[in-house]
């Protein structure tokens, strides 16, 4: 049965649910697909998460190991492939507790970097599972920065092999997934050598673990790098190689190739590879950023009506905490966010299609476009999000606190998100590289890409808004937005041309502008975010109240942006402070209009009770029984040796009775 | 020996270290009594804190037990008293990792609410540790809304007994500390019922456990709630009472008695419980909060002067990531933050101090600005630190990741700290209503409390900076400050007015403030940090360095605190853009300033290696030494049963040789 006070929320939605959630999948079709993938997973005992919030690492590890494993079956008996219409429901339904995605790297690495002769040798092995494959590229000293690895395979024409070595500690690999413990070989990336000369860094395919026994090869020390803040189900590992032989052919050589004499030769266009690079960062946001995100903001606002504290009237019963406009604040822009970033994925997944076909047709004009993009919203999207599911926690109070509650482990697995695949901020300045680029193209008169043409548009004007009902409308608030990317752009251009006219060298001035830099390529995203809101909104269907509700979404994250930042909009008087004040009172009033939604706001997201794992968020509301239940289940509520060993010999001498 | 690029930074230090130490401690005997406290502490082997991340939460709790048993011993052998100078360091050099903290609690309870009787009764219990307490205040339902408690005592004058019941889920007793495995005994609050009539709550000493074995006492279902995100060591406990029955004098009877007959007794006063209360929300600020906030910047400083990353400068080394301003502006202000709460805290403890002096002698003047301070600064000491520990993890990249770091174990304890003993929305609001209270009656003419006294002295004038070195003087920044909150509390005052008048109901009125009622009451406590950080440096030595360098740590938490809030500063025109920009200019040069001797800010600390529990924050900076030895420690590097079971299966038919 459904606690009354949540099962009232959803009696008076403004818009069809079922609708909203066609909507987000992308058709009706796609929500039967999703459905029918989730429902087979979920029935299936092998792929429980029931106890996960009791288990050990290593319990963790031994289960993602066997829900790999029993996947291959899975997929098997229900006729799933990897090219059909259920794949990319799969990880979402198993909450991306599975080993070996690792294996899924190393197989795509040697799709996109080896010849057709090393794909025709390894993609079978690695598809039939007779080897566990891992990549290693990041070491102990070094992540992004390629040029700094310190990994070295020296070329010996004599035997026709590479000497792999890592040369000091700081060059160990550190951070690999599924090498810790699982992997039989790996890609390693490593600085090439062919008589006494680096030619840069690499990829190799290294054998780390015996496939009879797996032990490790010799040469090789590897094992796992221990705990982290989540992730427990994956083995992270290290990897320290000494005097590694491998054969010539081991060297993906589809851009670069040593002869047998030594010769270096490279061919073809690297390009590809970097686009490559650029996509990861846009296909994780669904997964690992909006998912997290949608379902923190399910726990916390259902758990929000349920939960009741203090009087808000005198005489009543206590209020539920999202009748109080404090808690309104702490999750509606985070709901309105989930929806606002819903949509420029959509956004930015159908333009780097569009950049893959161009691409495809050695057309690489829109590859730092592409860049930019997928680097600052990587950057945006997870800070966003990640500071949105630590709200969602703590709006939940003690019990958000709780394992139980599922938010702590939402929130330890996104926060790794703002630094793995680029760290934000040097994601942010690469943004940020591009667009004074691109603003002092602009101002030269010559051609930008469309993302940023609005940069020549400098408009020196004031906002328009007369009244608090003004800014809801998004071209007012759009234009806003716009302005303050191209204020901040345009101000920090001019910091680093003067301090380079005043004599700082380039590198300096670069370093010093950096904060702004930041700030503003911040700004970018945000308004175009805003702008592709705004547009999506426009081009709804009116029925079943959908537009409606999405537009009163779409002020509020608008509004929130601005109420957020409110210098950024005041500072060259553009918004004046009475606009301001205007700003702020719509800004509250859409919070207790979306307030009356926002349980079906949630529900839309359509999260089943075992994908949320959560005892404050499932559908039935039934928190504190759920809480209660779940906690008896604890291995803490097993008996102690602590009471035998510590307090038994304290209280020895009590009285028998006080 | 120290990684030289640690050590270079420690040559050029523009201060004495050691002086500063003494500075934060109080003097040169407090450091000599903590450094000796730490020295006995950390040798003993049974308080090592080694293995702590590869613990289960089970192990976490044997060994806190184990800990607290020991510490009697120790303390006894070095001879310390709970009154004795070395008390208040033991906590500290523990890391808080010991049980029975709510034993004290259960005691303090004792001593403050019962009867001299009762007191004589149960503290010498207490004391020879013949009974192990806990406190039962907050229920699954309900947290700090007292009033709101469900768990009821029911007067039995035939029996002269209380009968206690927990009548709903939602009256669970949940969250006490140490009641989950440890203790016998707990004091319980409960609605009061005599002759069918309720006196609101009163706490009554319940014996949950057998003293022979351990066992559940009759009527008692309690257990452990299980797994959180931190405080594995200790047993939070649920408790579920059915027709427990107590004597009589087991009501704690200090202030109300319940007289045989079922006569109802008020006697005294309860205005010394309130100030309890509000002292507790001061005394955790430096153990749980500062510390944790200390501690992270250490390890974050430490480690980005060893990690190198990228060239700064072409044809160079790569670069110390602290020479990226990016990286400063991440953790200096963090740095400066830590010492502006360690002064306001130095003031708050002498006034608290003094406020006890008032209420002893009867005179509770001083109660209502406590309780507002303290509310206010709980909550944004405890918000600004937590933010500043997860800044500081994400500032180390994967590595501040890894569990090894310390960072997340710092920051998952820290967060806790904006929850418990008052959620901060609650408590900022509380601040609130003392300061629209305050601004009404100070406007009226009416004397005000001297922390507030600036309420009534409003002046609409303009910040008169003329140049960037303008806002290096205390006076211009501490008057912005002041100003920020007088606007912040007129113009919501104005709104709550407004909204009364135009016939909103009081309650309704004050909850569409809210959420710039809590803006209004951080803006005042951010204006006395400021001030009194100001106030502290002017009356430092200035020898040795001291005051110069923490004038610079003074000027950059002002001026990061605008620089993050500008909207706030230029709303009015109070700033205006030009001058906003003087303050940018100001904030990045300090932080150049400051970077020279992060280092010896954070070695003045003086926290040991033990204490700091960290691969990356070590004195000697052997970070990736010491990564490698503590992870190949895990237990994630035992052998797998995962191996003979999925993974040599799914090999199975692999070539041998590939």
């Amino acid at each position: 049965s459904v606690n009354p006070d949540l099962a009232s929320e959803r009696q008076t939605a403004s818009f069809s649910v079922e609708k909203l959630t066609a909507l987000l999948d992308g058709g009706t079709e796609q929500t039967r697909i999703r459905r029918a993938v989730v429902e087979a997973i979920e029935s299936d005992p092998v792929f429980s998460r029931e106890n996960q919030y009791f288990q050990t690492q290593n319990e963790r590890y031994e289960a993602a190991v066997r829900k790999a494993v029993h996947l291959q079956t899975k997929m098997h008996e229900m006729g799933w492939t990897e090219n059909g219409p259920e794949y990319k429901y799969i990880y979402r339904a198993l909450s991306g507790d599975v080993a070996f995605l690792l294996h899924r790297v190393f197989m795509r690495s040697i799709s996109v970097l080896g010849s057709d002769k090393q794909i025709a040798k390894w993609i079978p092995l690695a598809t039939q599972h007779k080897l566990i494959g891992s990549y290693a590229q990041t070491e102990l000293g070094h992540v992004c920065y390629l040029q700094g690895l310190e990994t070295t395979a020296v070329f010996d024409t004599a035997t026709q092999e590479f000497i792999l070595n890592t040369p000091k500690i700081s060059a160990m690999k550190w951070w690999p997934g599924d090498m810790g413990r699982s992997a039989t070989h790996t890609v390693v990336f490593a600085q090439l050598y062919i008589h006494g000369k680096c030619y840069g860094i690499h990829p190799f395919i290294v054998q780390i673990r015996s496939l009879q026994d797996h032990s490790l090869c010799p040469g090789v020390i590897a094992g796992d790098i221990g705990p982290k803040m989540n992730f427990e189900h994956t083995d992270n590992g290290y990897l320290l190689l000494k005097n590694v032989r491998i054969p010539r052919e081991n060297m993906l050589s589809k851009f670069c190739e040593v002869r047998p004499d030594g010769t270096y030769v490279r061919q073809g266009s690297q390009q590809i590879n970097y686009f490559t690079m650029t996509t990861v960062r846009i296909s994780l946001i669904s997964d690992e950023v909006l998912t997290p995100l949608m379902k923190a903001c399910t726990i916390a606002v259902r758990y929000s009506v349920v939960r009741r504290q203090s009087k808000l009237k005198p005489g009543e019963q206590e209020a539920k905490i999202l009748d109080y406009q404090t808690q309104q604040e702490k999750l509606l822009p985070q709901l309105a966010a989930a929806y606002a970033f819903h949509f420029i994925n959509d956004y930015l997944q159908e333009l780097f299609n569009r950049g893959y076909r161009e691409i495809q047709r050695k057309n690489f004009d829109m590859l730092p476009e592409l860049h930019a993009l997928s680097s600052g919203f990587k950057a945006v999207i997870t800070q966003h999000c990640t500071a949105g599911v630590e709200i969602c926690l703590r709006a939940c109070g003690g019990h958000g606190y709780s394992l139980l509650s599922g938010l702590p482990s939402l929130y330890t697995k996104i926060l790794a998100s703002c630094i793995y695949e680029g760290e934000n901020t040097i994601l942010l300045l690469q943004t940020a590289r591009f667009l004074i680029k691109c603003f002092m193209a602009a101002n030269a008169g010559q051609p930008v890409p469309p993302s940023v043409t609005y940069l020549a548009a400098v408009k020196h004007g004031k906002c328009p808004a007369k009244n608090k009902l003004d800014f809801l409308s998004p071209d007012i608030y759009t234009e806003a937005y716009q302005h303050v990317a191209v204020r901040l752009t345009s101000s920090t251009a001019a910091k680093l041309q003067d301090l380079i006219q005043s004599g700082v060298k380039k590198h300096d001035a670069w370093n010093q502008c950096t904060v702004q830099l930041v700030q503003a390529a911040k700004a970018h995203c945000h308004y175009i975010a805003v702008k592709n809101f705004a547009e999506t909104v426009e081009k709804l269907e009116t029925k079943a109240g959908i537009q409606k509700i999405m537009k009163h979404l779409c002020d509020l994250f608008a509004l929130h942006g601005i109420f957020s930042n409110t210098g950024a909009f005041l500072h060259d008087g553009y918004t004046s402070a009475a606009q301001m004040d205007m700003v702020t009172a719509s800004y509250l009033d859409l919070l207790a209009i979306i307030r009356k939604d926002a349980v079906p706001l949630v529900d839309a997201f359509d999260f089943t009770d075992k994908s949320l794992n959560s005892a404050l968020g499932s559908y039935d509301g039934q928190v504190y029984q759920r809480l209660y239940e779940w906690a008896q289940k604890s291995p803490t509520n097993q008996m102690s040796p602590a009471y035998e060993r510590y307090l038994k010999p304290l209280l020895h001498n009590t009285l028998s009775k006080l």
